[in-house]
């Protein structure tokens, strides 16, 4: 974190303000059985994913790679893929790891989490990075990426879990954020009142 | 599945037409990692699943009624819950585990994905039972709900799985589903063209 993310934001006044209330926030934790526990585990996990962000983030990215209709939103005018524009957002990506399981959800973490929803949305995508990449990326996509973002962080976590107890229960508390985390970044898909 | 399901129009007119392709759909799938193996692991999980609907649907049926902020969705004017509309629902959920597991993903379970999207969201809630319930279930909760559904059935699998790889497998196939379905689920939610 000693190096400064372009684009990453977090707790500034660059980020929009979250129309989702700490209120609403408690209940929505409470539908995905999001509990104090869990927060005890996201910081055992974050301990273990922290020196190993750079190969979780080799798997995602040679995972999307793979599969042109995913890669499809990494491509500029061109039709190819936009290096500079990926770098920028694997970095952010990366503190994304770590926020999810060191922060606070806070009112800067619902900010923030507004803020991915929007840069996924077409309201703010490719603005942060300056790029002329596809203008949206589809709430599908978005709520499938659930899945493989949220197991394939399993095989990282058990290479430094204390035990099978402890790592089943730092991954369903990452599973369970992810799932959180997904939700708030649909709010600017839905339609008025939707949400 | 000898008794008619009251408002379960699986392939029939009565069900609306989805707008999602059978290639969207091969896509989407790809997005979720499900695959053809994962087809084989629910029709086994169907198996296994199958003589313990009841019990299933006790657990997620006690587990909403638990929550004043979920049970909510199920209440009537008079800010009870509808004792008609909950047993309603309740048979046509547990035809769903069953259709999850051992229907193939054809046209007609997409246009029924469809319908059930739409019965959530205002478009249709309350109609099929012709009930005065709240108009609309939102689009957090919709998501919130991929962690509980798709992971509390891995107790039910454990039960007769074969071995653990086997539960692991079914229980596997079982998440990528409920995310890939919600995925679908979402569409009435978003707005023009952000699906």
């Amino acid at each position: 974190m000693a190096e400064r993310i372009a684009g990453y934001d977090y707790g500034t006044d660059a980020v929009a303000v979250s129309p989702v209330t700490q209120d609403d926030l408690q209940l929505l934790k409470a539908a995905t059985m999001f509990s104090d526990e869990d927060e005890q585990y996201l910081r055992k996990a974050g301990e273990i994913l922290k020196d190993q962000v750079d190969q979780i983030l080799d798997l995602w990215y040679g995972w999307v790679a793979s599969q042109p209709h995913l890669v499809y939103y990494f491509t500029g005018p061109d039709g190819q893929p936009d290096a500079r524009y990926l770098q920028a957002v694997r970095h952010r990506f990366g503190q994304w790891i770590l926020d999810t399981c060191l922060r606070p959800y806070d009112q800067d973490w619902l900010n923030y989490a507004h803020e991915i929803g929007l840069r996924h949305h077409r309201t703010k995508k490719n603005q942060t990075d300056q790029v002329a990449s596809v203008p949206h990326i589809p709430l599908r996509y978005l709520i499938a990426f659930i899945y493989p973002i949220g197991m394939t962080i399993r095989s990282f976590l058990e290479k430094k879990a204390e035990s099978p107890e402890e790592l089943d229960k730092m991954h369903q508390a990452w599973l369970k954020s992810v799932v959180l985390q997904v939700a708030l970044w649909s709010y600017p898909y839905a339609k008025e009142g939707d949400w």
